[in-house]
């Protein structure tokens, strides 16, 4: 399909100038993020890729982008028209290499994105002439970039380019080049610098190599490695952190490249800093970069079992940003703290439709899931203390003044919500959100309880009766939850009819239709039961199973890996097995289509990691 | 409050330049509007406010606006500095006159747009010297105009004016002045012509007059009359109109004059074609000048009593666009033909946010009612036979395909709407919506059985298990309808406290707060009761005002005027008044604040009327 070669440690491709393969051979090292545009490679102004985790700047109002930097790694070669292209992505060393040949010569490139000093990056081409001619080589940073960012309303394309630098001042002094430049409204100020080893014009005779390298940095640096030094000390970090992650099954080797995909992507997008994870990581602009509960829900439980850190500055960018998540609160006229749907550094609600950015509260409960899971997985109680039981008792406060009490019928209602099934329209009383926001408000009390936050008695005593008395939509008849008050009312749908060509079912019903069809985009009660396992006995869960995962699509790319961990946790191993290679393979096999166009699903990998776990 | 002086048939107020007075002191003919901006007022290129009915020009995508359009009655005065300004708009002959003086003379100004031949517009000044001067006196067009579109996201204010005319080409021969030009799109191609009768320079001596007078066309004629012939011509047209209006008590000047400017609105706003009436008329570019169901429930029923002629044109325009109406239900995946929530003369839906424009759906079930009050007050089958039974029959198709039938409970649900109360959120079984919903049916089964539309014998038997099985939600201990399925989960609310300051919830609650309150924001319940009497016994109509009336902010301008009609039906005489009272003087006090930014309420204009119809 993909046209991958699949390695034990790598995989590789002839097509090497594809959308698709710009993603999938996307190299990142968490700070840095290069979509794989190599030298010869037709790329417009916004399609260069290159970014840096939490460099957002202001597109209109509150709204950012993630800003498309200046490609550090440009390279501009007179001998045009490659042919016989190949390249391969080493996930030991995390070296790109491409090939490819020419009448003159034949050029072997490769590039690197440093483990060990994470503002370094550096390329090196070889040539060797096949017959006597000039080249002309420039090493090159190119400042000609522009974002085009995605719209919110993702149905609408935009075609309008936004420049979001400005005052770029280029320097080149003897083999160094040094570039300062600014984000256009001043949010940024940077200065990177390269140091070129060669370059130039010169006449190669037939048999004739030369070797073109550099290192760049982002920060400016004078004083920079050479290429072979930063390769060599990047490979040796890297093989540091593969022997953390778990050993695994590596018998069949194309399952295990795909293993080693997947958790390599997590490695790449993994922030070294107190920032989150964007939902396309540093591999494309989609979603203007932003964060969502992917990072918590779907990549944090991954992280936890190959790198613990990254799952920390996950987390410390929540409770940083827990006084803007009060602000966001207030300004919705409720207590406490609420987490915005999606948001780039600033921690500013980015959602500019109404029904998701208001609606899909859920957030809120899943940062607080999240650090109590990291607590219980490190047992880092300083971290609980110090950080973590602020943000449960701000989220509880949150929680406290978001249900509405019933007095008909004496119980909490959770009004005009949307959990994580997408396809279901604002609704009422959705069991995932209202058994997340419970787990929220235990987290806080407990916290009380422990002494790490006061609570005061009045409040304590509504938390307590919210636990009692939150209206729970359940089915006599299912043996299990209902998701939502509307569950029951919606139309039996024929899914597998509709889903016969495969591809999503929101390309052809618009939404205001699906919202009406008993459909389901991404597991929600069944996801639940992976979070909170102990809120369902054993044959509620296999109902659940049963009941829901007919009438999922899985038309989100969060669906399939989580449907993996559930299956293995029910005892369905064969089903289990097949939705984990669908899984592991999505991005590679672009089995979503989309693969292409918005870079790669970091939290479809975790997701991915989660099922794979399960089988350890 | 406002400064306004009421005059039995005229209002008038020494407060001439502000913005609230260009909105009450409006002029139009239904086919042509004018704010009242006049000679020596400073208008910027979006504040003209010249428009004409239909004529909507894109901005993007198939969003339009109404297009400002070069304004014909541009005067340019070398003599400025004006005081002791006063003006009054004369509701018996239309005209606009305005007086002011300077150091140099006395000036009377007149403006009048014909209501006998409507693509005519002129005015008149009169000077008279209170010493010798020398007078520049330019009659122009003033083509420099731009429009100022306002976001559908009312929240954000827009700063970015933008350019809907193009080609523009003035010409002046002689005392012609000739102007061509298109909306930016090439949409419209317009021919604009002016007859100057004076105009220049001219020493005046002390206690000289001078008259400049001209008229203008907005079909390009080169034959224009003169203006005094203009000006009675319109006042005979306009005295017409007027015997054709109802008689009613004028022994109050204050209540006779603030009733006249009401049906006066609705006069200049009336459509001599078959297209709609914008919520803002052509009194303002507000809504971008669409068409909402203010048209068919607030204007209509008033327009009946008045100029039926008006509601014919307005019903025309949704049969015209039925073919519209279908698409646009195929696009959402539905049978039939389902209305837009707003919409410009290409009927295609202008609501930018999802929530609103397709959960507001009662639209479609409001024109059918419309239809048939027609229908109904002026007995003209031969309008029911060719032109609405197609409207019955598609849009009860559509209704069909919205129902979802519920196994469980035997019934169909409609889920997912919002009804007329917009501070509720997303919800199900408006009963609203549901009650118009299967009155629209029953017109289509009706038309079916007197044979003027076929319906197949399964989607007849469809219908009528609708009209049967339809979810209405009923409290017995309200002893009424309730407004749908979420409204006893609501939060309680002290209105009074909260509208303690008057204005509006929305400006201090959030939406996301506002709709998990038991507040209401316009009638609901009480409106379904105002247009189907028959479906409430007295009882459940007194229940319904006693548990609704009490709740409603009024915080939109169509709550008061059907408050009014509620009231004096239900023999409420007392609470009529009241709100009759500030019905009519909505815009003319400014009760609701919006009247000088957003222009003249002609939906709550014709609620007004509605009221007052009661007490006839």
């Amino acid at each position: 399909m993909s046209g991958i070669e699949y390695r034990a440690w790598a995989i590789a491709t002839c097509d090497c100038t594809s959308e698709l393969s710009r993603s999938l051979f996307f190299q990142g090292n968490g700070k840095v993020g290069m979509r794989a545009v190599c030298p010869l490679d037709k790329a417009r102004g916004h399609e260069h890729g290159m970014f840096m985790a939490g460099c957002f700047e202001t597109l209109h109002d509150s709204i950012t982008d993630m800003v498309n930097l200046p490609d550090l790694l440009c390279m501009i070669l007179s001998d045009k028209d490659p042919r016989s292209m190949h390249q391969s992505l080493d996930f030991a060393t995390g070296v790109l290499e491409r090939t490819w040949e020419t009448d003159n010569a034949l050029y072997s490139y490769e590039r690197v994105l440093s483990f060990s000093d994470r503002a370094l990056l550096g390329h090196r081409l070889k040539v060797t002439a096949k017959r006597g001619f000039m080249l002309e080589a420039k090493d090159a940073i190119d400042a000609e970039v522009v974002n085009l960012p995605v719209n919110d309303d993702q149905t609408k394309i935009n075609i309008h380019t936004i420049k979001l630098i400005a005052d770029v001042e280029m320097k080149e002094e003897g083999d160094m080049v040094d570039l300062r430049f600014s984000t256009a409204c001043g949010t940024h100020s940077l200065h990177f610098s390269k140091h070129l080893e060669a370059g130039g014009s010169k006449w190669l005779e037939k048999g004739e190599s030369w070797e073109i390298r550099s290192v760049a940095s982002i920060d400016g640096r004078k004083a920079l490695p050479c290429y072979d030094d930063m390769k060599r000390a990047s490979a040796k970090a890297l093989e540091a952190m593969w022997e953390k992650v778990f050993r695994f099954d590596d018998s069949d080797p194309r399952m295990a490249s795909a293993i080693r995909f997947n958790i390599f992507c997590l490695m790449q997008n993994a922030p070294d800093q107190d920032i989150s994870i964007g939902a396309r990581g540093l591999s494309h602009g989609r979603y203007k970069g932003n964060y969502f509960w992917d990072a918590e829900i779907f990549m944090l439980p991954a992280y936890l079992k190959i790198m613990p850190e990254a799952a920390r500055h996950i987390l410390m960018f929540r409770c940083m940003s827990l006084d803007k998540a009060m602000e966001n609160a207030a300004a919705m006229n409720l207590e406490g703290a609420r987490y915005p749907w999606m948001c780039s550094t600033q921690a500013i609600e980015q959602c500019e439709s109404w029904d998701t950015g208001s609606c899909e509260i859920h957030v809120t409960a899943d940062v607080a899931w999240a650090l109590d899971a990291y607590v219980k997985e490190t047992g880092d109680l300083e971290f609980e203390r110090s950080c973590a039981a602020r943000v449960y008792k701000e989220t509880a406060r949150y929680w406290v003044s978001r249900f509405s009490y019933d007095k008909v019928s004496d119980c909490y209602q959770m009004l005009f919500v949307k959990g994580p099934d997408e396809y279901c329209g604002v609704t009422c009383n959705n069991t995932y959100t209202t058994m997340m926001a419970k787990h929220n408000i235990k987290l806080a009390l407990d916290a009380a309880r422990r002494g790490l936050v006061s609570l005061k008695p009045g409040e304590m005593a509504r938390m307590k009766d919210i636990l009692d008395k939150a209206r729970i939509p359940y089915s006599a008849a299912l043996g299990t939850y209902l998701e939502d008050d509307t569950y029951e009312k919606l139309e039996d749908f024929d899914l597998s009819g509709a889903k016969k060509d495969g591809s999503a079912l929101y390309h052809r019903i618009c939404f205001d239709r699906l919202q009406r069809l008993k459909v389901i985009k991404q597991p929600d009660v069944i996801l639940l039961y992976i979070l909170l396992p102990e809120l369902f006995t054993e044959k509620q869960a296999q109902s659940a199973w049963l009941e829901y995962e007919k009438r999922t699509s899985h038309d989100s790319t969060l669906s399939w890996g989580m449907h993996a961990v559930a299956a293995f946790k029910l005892g369905r191993r064969k089903e289990g097995m097949d939705y984990l290679r669908k899984a592991l393979f999505l991005d590679l096999e672009n089995l979503m289509g989309n693969t292409a166009s918005e870079g790669l699903h970091v939290g479809a990998c975790g997701a991915a990691i989660q099922g794979l776990l399960q089988l350890l």
